[in-house]
């Protein structure tokens, strides 16, 4: 079965961003998410500004192009004030019409 | 450390799959796996076809054929009738014997 | 924006291991992790050693060099007393700097 190379977008953030990232991804090309809650920790946290507490896991196979719109709208609207991580990775599906909106 | 490349197996489906999945899995070259739930959500949900409420990430490492098995007997078993997505990832180990079974 | 690619760490261990680890993952580089409880199954569990019931995802974006000392620390100091199993996988992130200390 053909496989395609889509991208993987992991956001960690606070819980109360939850909405308005979730709003985000469907507006740059995510035709959905899963959301799993973890926590973070350590002396200085996840990173440098710390999510002590609780934090959520929002994920999203996406096309490559709608990979970088997402974290680059991320890192530009909620790195200075929140505490947010993000990251994209190549991943392989079947079907990859699928997970492509639009 | 020798290290190895792998593919890490992640599929996100309906709790009502569990043991099926487990028992493909297993059928189909893993020798373990891990389970984590989450949630999807989203105005169409985890992709087109929707998974609202609870849904489970089943995760193993596996060699590279039994990774290309099991996407494609996902794929070929649930897509239709199930929500589930799956995907596929290179991941590198140290001690990759310890992953492949048989 | 500038895209860097860096190493996610991810650690799958029982939960009497995780302030150990904690401690490892802030020496040997990490500025930081996530941890998320899942749990482990099958006839082998989660690998050869098994992990049945609960066991904890803990994951961290370092640099290269940083990854190599932990999966190698990871193999080395638990592989053979406990059950954990550990790998890396290449993720790109926006602003770097954010993820790598020292």
């Amino acid at each position: 079965m053909a496989v395609t190379t889509l991208k993987l977008v992991t956001i960690i953030c606070e819980p109360v961003l939850e909405a308005k990232i979730e709003q985000d991804l469907k507006r740059l090309g995510a035709s959905g998410y899963t959301v799993t809650e973890g926590r973070g920790a350590g002396s200085r946290g996840l990173h440098a500004d710390a999510i002590p507490g609780s934090n959520l896991r929002i994920e999203a196979i996406v096309a490559p192009a709608a990979a970088e719109r997402i974290i680059t709208w991320i890192a530009e609207h909620y790195f200075e004030h929140y505490s947010v991580i993000a990251w994209l990775s190549d991943v392989q599906v079947v079907r990859g019409d699928k997970y492509v909106s639009g």
